[in-house]
């Protein structure tokens, strides 16, 4: 090595090769197999990236040559692509990846990234060598490199993906992960849940750019309004605690979840991405230090995001609980109570109001407040105004089922008078509101709930798929508010 | 009142009551409105029992006498009524309740359920006075009433049933409920778990027969192996606990959801059934001595449920993780861990044969077994039994999503190809096995999601919806074993 760059320097450096990972003017990948249909690493990338139609340049190389089944070329190795190459991708196996580093330090490449595996994460001394090799040839030549063994960046607005389903909408949680699969559920799972991304990086290894460059980058890109994690071993733990504190003091949510907190995790993090996962006590400290929201699930991930993104406003724990079903009802308030989100008595004047319309048999006014029909035409807005409007209420949980009785259309019916009914009454209360809309048992339920989920987040309306993740969301939330 | 016979009589006359309820030979419903389509109570369970088609006699009442419009006769009242009545349903509101009481006295039913609501629970004096005279005029009579306000009795063999769309298997699971959505809930997701019901009770305010009663009527039900209960407050605490602690030491396995255990759910049970519902501290004290499985949701309960009919011989904790992902992987393990299941490595034989068809790069075998390919074609039946072979493993968990990218026929054969590849080997396994089939992202998904459940229940394979779930079933189950 001749030439050893500062920290800092190394530091700006991993800033401006992430900007072009995220959005490159030109690609290459490298390890196309020639039918556009198939299920290589190559034709995956080469896929998403043709989807989101953003990149202006895009190479695909193939050392066989000749050309995809569309017609592209495959050009036999970098030096033979006819413009500069800002962005690598290798889909090329381990034993080929020294030649290709040779070619892109030749090429003059800014960044590159590893999709290739097999290095240090196999535990054997033979490939952790081959793979220090790799970073000091890169290191020498000034390129950064994403991962090894990871599925690198996605960006809907610069075009770059490994996902082919993503949707395509740009939005504004960026996200962090060291696992493909983990970042690929929560990207899938948030198009349903209507959260959309800005950036997201899954980085494997992390031999090079690592977790604080990462969330360095999403901490200061004016894209990314909520920051995501998935973390297995931090490399970098001071730097990482010191980007992390900065936005909790600029109040940019960060939510984590940290994978490999106990024994048995800890040993398959070290199969997984090579990393030391350390204990749950120590990331305990890192946590309060970090001033972050915990997450123990991909789930829990995107209700934070639900949460932050549609309920920005919410600014106190007692929550009025509505919906049908007297020991749905009960098992809310144990649930809520258990999440430390206290389910108080309406005032008398509220519980007055509701019981001008409401039967005295079979349904309680208290909080919970057991009646569904109240959530049908006109009465909807009366009840939830008289809820939101009560002094010791800070926030309304609607649930509901997506299954039931009854032929289709009545519940198809049902289903789309709740989400209208809901987006003109929302913006009228005076308190933030959430909607749960519980497990389906049937397809057509399934798919009932869906739309209904898509209508109300096309309001802007928070939907969770339990009275728990929606509870233990509004807390975490507002113990991070409180802090 | 002019006799009261002793607590001992009472009871066995409780036991037959509840005989005639769940297998009637006739029964009346009153409060049937003229229309098949209705949504009133009458109609509902009119057509739940239609459905069945198993109850020899089924009359309807209306006081308005004439007919349905697939013309059946309505009786103006039970004294119209041309053949005996051992069963009475009402759905008539609670103002007409004392006259249709006096009527089922002069015919001689022997069990009345009401689904009429409005007494107690209201916490109206006038209300809990009427309760009081209803039960008081049936106690003279030596008619065993069900509820007030709840949903009844459920039984495929016996015909009767609040459910039009239950399925109509019987199976051998018993349940005993204080709210019949609750009930509704376990049973309609029992269908989609390959869980059917023996007998099932809703039995609301219990203000006769309560809750010891219907324990007592499963825990000695043929037809019920396994019994599952939703409580929210104790009537007979005493009895209640005798009858579970009998069971539990014929080792007939009952697994009870309490409702209303924080200061929240308690005065929701209060509201709901006019339960007093007490403390998590004696309820902790009750469930040691009653000696069952707690559970903490509805999912709970079917899960236990799942877990002791597919998987009776599970003999310890110690689980092998095996599906493709790595931060899945990761994140399994420390699930398993949290939930006191252990996930050690794989002895070195074990890992020598799974190393044989294993590529080095990007899969881990040591457990987690991250290697989603390996439960495709001939290896899933090598890589299984290898597992399962392995002396420090007692269990084996496999996890697989039902979303996924690709065209939607590779998909739908993937899961087909695996529910049948694990159909042949479950078999042959030396060791109990469980199938986790992650949540869905889309309707495709969860369709085939369900569809790959479907097959797997048909071969009796236990079938979870999340890696916790499963193991938290595990778990309860083996604790409850080793008692």
């Amino acid at each position: 090595m001749t030439f050893v760059p500062t920290d800092a320097a190394r530091e700006t450096d991993a800033q401006a090769a992430l900007q072009t990972a995220f959005a490159p003017q030109s690609v290459a990948i490298a390890g196309v197999s020639p039918r556009t249909t198939g299920w290589g690493g190559g034709q995956m990338f080469l896929r998403a990236i043709r989807n989101l139609d953003r990149v202006p340049q895009v190479y695909c190389l193939n050392p066989r040559g000749g050309e995809l089944d569309d017609g592209t070329p495959l050009y036999r190795s970098l030096a033979e692509v006819p413009g500069p190459v800002e962005s690598l991708i290798s889909a090329v196996p381990a034993s080929a990846i020294l030649g290709l580093v040779d070619d892109a330090v030749a090429k003059g490449v800014k960044v590159i990234h590893l999709f290739t595996a097999g290095f240090g994460e196999t535990g054997s001394d033979e490939r952790a060598e081959l793979e220090s090799e790799v970073l000091s040839k890169l290191r020498q030549a000034g390129i950064r490199l994403i991962g090894p063994n990871c599925m690198g960046v996605h960006s809907t607005r610069g075009g770059v993906s490994w996902m082919d389903d993503s949707g395509s909408t740009p939005g504004h949680v960026g996200m962090l992960s060291q696992s493909g699969m983990n970042a690929s559920e929560v990207v899938g799972h948030g198009a349903r849940r209507g959260i959309d991304f800005s950036n997201v990086a899954s980085f494997g290894n992390a031999s090079d750019l690592n977790e604080a460059d990462y969330l360095e980058f999403l901490a200061n890109d004016p894209d990314s309004h909520i920051v995501l994690a998935y973390l297995e071993g931090i490399r970098n733990g001071r730097r990482f605690l010191g980007v992390a504190r900065e936005m909790s003091q600029r109040r940019k949510p960060l939510v984590v979840l940290k994978g490999g907190l106990t024994e048995a995790g800890s040993r398959a993090a070290a199969s997984h991405t090579g990393s030391l996962a350390g204990s749950a006590q120590i990331w305990d400290a890192v946590q309060k230090q970090g001033g972050f929201m915990p997450a123990n699930s991909v789930e829990e991930l995107l209700d934070l995001a639900v949460t932050i993104e549609r309920m920005p406003g919410v600014s106190g724990p007692r929550c009025a609980v509505l919906g049908g079903g007297g020991g749905v009802s009960v098992l809310a308030a144990d649930i809520c109570d258990r999440n430390n989100i206290p389910v108080p008595w309406f005032a008398d004047q509220t519980q007055q109001v509701l019981r001008e319309f409401t039967p005295v048999a079979g349904t309680s006014i208290r909080n919970p407040l057991d009646a569904g029909f109240m959530l049908e035409g006109d009465k909807m807005e009366t009840a939830l105004r008289a809820v939101a409007d009560d002094p010791g209420i800070d926030w309304l949980m609607v649930h509901t089922g997506a299954d039931g009785g009854g032929p289709r259309g009545r519940q198809d019916d049902h289903a789309r008078q709740m989400a209208e009914g809901l987006a003109a009454i929302v913006p009228k209360l005076s308190k933030p509101l959430a909607v749960v809309i519980r497990q389906a048992r049937t397809g057509e339920g399934f798919e009932r709930g869906l739309d209904l989920q898509h209508r109300l987040n096309g309001h802007g309306i928070a939907c969770f798929q339990s009275i728990d993740a929606c509870a233990l969301a509004v807390r975490r939330y507002l113990d991070w508010q409180q802090r």
